[in-house]
């Protein structure tokens, strides 16, 4: 084929996913149980139990991201603009909250029930609270023995965070450890 | 769309997702080696050599999951009462035999072939044996060189397995070591 | 169903893989800027910027690799006889450029741009070099803090690379670490 053909055959790609982003956006504002204004969403986004989810104003959800829960609908409710990059996976059987203007990276995946040892038991429910001007590095993995990562914090790509955060630390690795305190950035 | 309309067409969204567990696994079933009585299949499970695979009673395949082969059809093992969480990889190059019992969580990626420093390399088969009651966290990466992790043996969140690990034996991190030994579940 | 049925239903699976690789080769060989004799693609590959993108060569592409950029069209420059994994993501915000038979194996990332701490700040480009001859271990993170990784070097598996890495270097870990030094391959 020409390429002028298929470099026109390719403009409505463009166009398509303009479209995606209002269909899409459209859709969870009527599924969900709250959306803010002005928040989107890309296509190929998956909330198991929409009814459970609330999202705050000015929000941007990637394609790829997927809330599930195992069992009852403990839900998650998201602040005011937050980011939720690509393939981002939440687990909200214990419930799951994220404060205002938090950032989760490409594909980190964020645990909040437990098994023990024993992986047909009961999921154990976990809640966890994520604070307001979070970032959480690409590939991340929070496991549900974190309970609680406070306002500022800074979590590495590909830390696995086994434990609590406190608020305005950098932490990486595998196990994660505190590297760093960040510095104020605003109040 | 008023809300109780969308809710309502929700509705067969549900009954969609279990008409799929039942299609998806009426279809492995019939194209599988063999497939023990009760287990079941998630849409969205991909075989490569389906043929080569045989699975016990009893096992639970999470959506994403695929199993892969590079060459030749070394193929596939699993025991009864064994889970394959979403979006897990299993290369069966060399051959895969998991035990009874076993979770492999969330992400987790196996490979049992290996190329040396030449990716044009005919890939050399590395047959892996995983034991019963194993337990492999998410994300983690089990490497050709680890050729047999033993029963019981606990496998933190992405850990990167470069070794052989001991029956009971509970390893993390990047590269993973033994942190410790988990105390006789089970005989 | 019938098993022999059901196997012979199998059958045009393998031949539509094969046309599957045939029309998404042709596909792009039209759309990116340029592509050398030989190089392939599996179906499922996509570009966001595909006039932004070269390939040399006798590359091969597998399905689910993803090639973004979030502004700007800095784009994508690979060498001949690459080889990119399934489910690898590139991003070319800053400019990428990949040499001459490198391998970068399945689901590692690599990015080319920083937002500092502010995540609704515009991209910084960084643009990165990967050298000739380069192995990118699987689920590998490449931050845009690394800008040049040099010829010949080994990329473990989970590496998170933070920073340059030296030609023939072996670095693995999170954070990756120097680990060794590879004997000199072919010149």
């Amino acid at each position: 084929m020409h390429k002028s053909v298929l470099r026109a055959l390719r403009m409505p790609a463009q166009i398509r996913r303009r479209l995606g982003l209002i269909a899409a956006t459209k859709w969870h504002r009527a599924t969900l149980a709250q959306v803010g204004a002005g928040s989107r969403f890309q296509p190929g986004v998956r909330f198991d139990d929409p009814s459970s989810v609330t999202i705050g104003a000015g929000c941007y959800i990637w394609r790829g991201v997927e809330v599930s829960a195992e069992t009852g609908r403990a839900g998650l409710r998201i602040g005011d603009g937050v980011q939720i990059n690509r393939d981002v996976h939440l687990d909200t059987t214990g419930g799951l909250v994220i404060g205002d203007n938090t950032l989760i990276s490409e594909g980190a995946v964020i645990y909040t029930h437990d098994h023990g040892l024993d992986p047909w038991s009961v999921p154990q429910p976990m809640v966890k609270t994520i604070g307001a001007g979070v970032w959480i590095g690409m590939r991340a993995v929070i496991l549900p023995q974190c309970r609680r990562i406070g306002d500022g914090a800074v979590i590495g790509a590909g830390a696995v965070v086994t434990r609590d955060v406190p608020a305005g630390a950098v932490v990486a690795g595998n196990p994660a450890r505190i590297i760093g305190q960040r510095a104020r950035v605003a109040e």
